[in-house]
């Protein structure tokens, strides 16, 4: 397994593996890696000769109150764990290289990056976005793995990738959740027990509104109803949207549809976590 | 020479010709070819194996009442003119293409936008970044050649590419000048002869500049005040801006130094007219 930290080496790395005609898988992290980002990895691993894990915590993706500062940090129990997996490279850069002097370039997904996640968190998708491409052109890859927990962060990448005509296939990998439902996320990490508990009424939540639709229930503020309820009798008040939007443009729905998302942002005792389902 | 239409078609010249391990040069245009351009495209014909030339009228960098639906567009005379020179390729794509649905994505150079002409001109380097970026990916190119004259945009070009570790080299191209010193560029066609008179008036105010500030006069006003006099004995009255500024921030000088940059826009009963020199 190939430890990279630096640009340059990386840009050769891939440029050696694509004139050779092999195929590179890519998947972006900020390291912490759980079972969810695991199971991705395997994933890419699988449909490409060489598979590059990056690990990289984007300043410019939180917000200035957010938790960059103790956002959870392992890098050698990372590296084992990919070693472990069989991926051929990590590339890890450092923070002042990827962000130099005098940066000040910046991609937008204008529409995309507006609603759920985006108007609660302002400037966080401009950073995915800018970070994403900015990984595509250091790391080149042929596919890139991207977790739909992150849903909103998937779409706008692959508008990204459609309207900047970039060649980079976006494969999606469905949420990897606990057995108590609760999606898994680097940030379960900040919950002790009890908290982990209650964070299982975010996905309980979704299940029920999911069950209502099948049984023909399309009504927004109904199907929200009793989803509420479940989170309100878990004691989670802090609810940043709960909200029925459709699956392409994330526009809000009144009547959900096939194909539409449900999207969660709560918090719970600060900890910040997200959840959706299909319908 | 190839006459190539479409995104995808272009995007696999390129593949071809890169993997047979051969250079690209590329010159983004929008076309209506003249003089200046065609010392720049032999330029970057003489640098590469293969030189691509876009004819691409980008809607983006123009503003809502800007000259987007006058400016000079024949397509057939550019075709003949790039013939002549021996361009390897055409890109000539349809604004559908470039421009597909609900595209919402663009690239800012924050800074480096601001100043001189994005100050006048709100939006315009958002729009040149981003088609750029777009072309540089379907083009794919080693190397890209832009012309001094837009000198705020070479200098946005240049650190787009570096900050989003694009593989392109970014060369620049001295301004071409007519006889009469006037800077060479599509928009001179709005110009009747009498225009065009008064329009030297603008390099001249600029050589008369780098005269003074080669006897030892550094400081701005001094520099500019004669400068001033010459535009106004020719009557161009509206200068939107003259402006002494850092070659590579932009940042405007109290005091003029070497490698600094004289700019200047200004308007010819309504034709907008950009030219600078370096000190």
């Amino acid at each position: 397994m190939k430890l990279i930290d630096n640009i340059a080496d990386m840009k050769s790395y891939s440029d050696r593996i694509r004139a050779e005609g092999n195929k590179i898988s890519f998947v972006p992290t900020m390291g912490a890696l759980h079972t969810g980002h695991l199971k991705l990895i395997k994933n890419a691993n699988n449909i490409s000769d060489i598979c590059v894990v990056s690990i990289f915590i984007n300043p410019a993706q939180f917000g200035p109150t957010e938790d960059f500062n103790k956002y959870p940090r392992d890098l050698d129990k990372d590296k084992g764990l990919l070693k472990e997996i069989g991926v051929d490279a990590i590339f890890f850069p450092k923070l002042e290289d990827m962000y130099g002097d005098h940066f000040q370039t910046y991609v937008e997904v204008e529409e995309l990056q507006k609603p759920l996640c985006g108007k609660l968190r302002p400037g966080h998708f401009k950073g995915v976005a800018t970070i994403v491409l900015k990984l595509f052109n250091i790391v080149k890859p042929h596919y890139a793995v991207f977790g739909e927990k992150d849903y909103q962060q998937l779409q706008v990448i692959k508008k990204m990738v459609c309207d900047l005509n970039l060649d980079v296939d976006i494969i999606s990998h469905p949420i990897v959740r606990e057995q108590s439902g609760l999606a898994m996320s680097s940030r379960n990490d900040y919950l002790d027990s009890g908290q982990r508990e209650k964070a299982c009424s975010i996905s309980q939540a979704l299940f029920n509104i999911k069950q209502q639709f099948d049984t023909g229930i399309t009504d927004r503020n109904n199907l929200l109803d009793s989803a509420y309820s479940i989170l309100n009798k878990a004691n989670i008040d802090e609810i940043e949207y709960l909200e029925i939007v459709d699956g392409k443009n994330l526009i809000e729905k009144k009547l959900a549809g096939p194909g539409d998302l449900v999207a969660i942002a709560a918090r719970l005792d600060g900890t910040r976590l997200i959840d959706n389902i299909r319908l």
